[in-house]
C-alpha cells in the first residue's frame, strides 16, 4: 500500500550496512520531511564522492586528487610508510594527529585493498602486495609499519609481507598490542590480556 | 585530511536521525564500494522520491498519485476515517492487515500532519483540523477514530477534536491502551498497568 517511490528509497536504506527496516523507514520519512534542496543535496553528495574519489595511483587510498594530498606532501615522512587494510584505516591512523600536526603518524601509507584470506580464495595477487614492493624498490623507503587489523587474517597477511619485504634490507614493524586506553582490566578477553602482559615495558 | 567529497557526504549522512559520525563513516565508505549503477540508484531513488510524493488532497498521506490508492478504493470503508499524527502512522496502521486483506483495517485515513503542542507554538490552524471537519461535513462518515500517539500532545489533540466533532452527530472514539503485545507484567510501567485494568474487559 506503500507509494512506489517511498518503498524504494527505503530499500535501498535498507541495503546499506547496518540499517534494519524500522530505521530505513524512518531514515525515508525524515528524507521525505526535508526541504528539496537538502534532499537534492545529499543524492549529490553521493553521485559526486562516486564521481570524484578514485584510488592514489601510489598508495592506494581514496582520493580526489591523484598522487593524494598526503603522498604529495612534502611535510611528510616518505621514508616510512603505514600498510593498512581499507581506505578508512588511513582515516584512523591520521586521527593520532589531533589538532597538532607534529604529533601522531607523520609518514605516508600503503592501503592494501584487502588481506590475505585463503579460504575466500583471496591470495596475494589479489591484494596491493606487488605495489608495494615496486614502491620500495624504487623509493627510499627506511621502515614499513604493518597496521593490519589483529584478527588472524591481519596477522597472517602482517607476516606474509613482512617476509617479502625483509630480504630487501627494510625495516618492518607491527603496531603494537596490549589494553585499550580507558579499557578495564575485568572486562579485557583472556588473549588482549595475555599480550598486554608479553608485551610489558619498563616504566 | 579527508578529500572534500569524502567529507562532505559524510556530513550528509550525519544529518540523517540516528546517524552519529562512525555511522555515518561506515555508510560513507560502504557507498563508495558500491558499484557506480547502485549508488546512482540510491541517489535517483532520493531524488525521485523527493520529487513524485506529495500529499493526499483529501487525507493529506504520503502518495503519487491524487487522491492516494486508499481514498481512491471502492473496497475501503469510506464512512470510518483513522486520525493519525504523520504519513508514517498510516503505514502502521496498515500492517494490522498484514498478509490477509479482509483483516486489520478496513477504513480511510486523516493525517493531521502534526500534533497540538502549545508551549511549541502549534495550535489547531497548524495541523490539518480544518481539512477534517469539512470532509466529515460534505462525507458521509459515520464515526472517527483518534489514533494519535498515548502521550500527553497525542491526548491533547484526540481529546480537542473529540470536542470539535461530537457536535456533528457522528461517533468519535480512541485506541485502546493496555499492555503490548508480548509484554511483560513485571516490567510495564505504572500508568500503562493502571490503564490495562482500568480498560478490563470481560473474558
Amino acid at each position: 500500500m506503500q507509494p512506489l517511490p517511498l518503498a524504494q528509497l527505503m530499500e535501498h536504506f535498507r541495503r546499506l550496512p547496518g540499517i534494519g527496516p524500522k530505521t530505513a523507514a524512518r531514515l525515508a520519512y525524515h528524507v521525505l520531511g526535508m526541504e528539496r534542496e537538502q534532499a537534492l543535496a545529499l543524492a549529490n553528495s553521493i553521485i559526486e564522492a562516486k564521481d570524484r574519489l578514485h584510488f592514489c595511483s601510489t598508495c592506494f587510498s581514496l582520493t580526489d586528487t591523484d598522487p593524494c594530498v598526503i603522498c604529495q606532501s612534502a611535510t611528510r615522512d616518505h621514508g616510512l610508510i603505514c600498510v593498512v587494510e581499507e581506505p578508512r584505516d588511513v582515516a584512523a591512523m591520521e586521527r593520532t594527529r589531533g589538532h597538532d600536526r607534529s604529533r601522531g603518524y607523520q609518514g605516508t601509507y600503503h592501503v592494501l585493498q584487502g588481506v590475505l584470506s585463503p579460504l575466500d580464495g583471496i591470495g596475494p595477487e589479489n591484494i596491493r602486495v606487488r605495489e608495494l614492493v615496486e614502491r620500495i624498490q624504487t623509493g627510499s623507503v627506511r621502515e614499513v609499519i604493518m597496521a593490519t587489523n589483529p584478527n588472524l587474517e591481519g596477522e597472517v597477511t602482517a607476516t606474509y609481507i613482512a617476509r617479502l619485504l625483509k630480504p630487501l634490507g627494510i625495516q618492518v614493524t607491527r603496531i603494537a598490542r596490549g589494553l585499550p586506553t580507558g579499557g578495564d582490566l575485568e572486562y579485557a578477553d583472556e588473549e588482549t590480556l595475555a599480550k598486554a602482559l608479553e608485551n610489558r615495558r619498563e616504566i
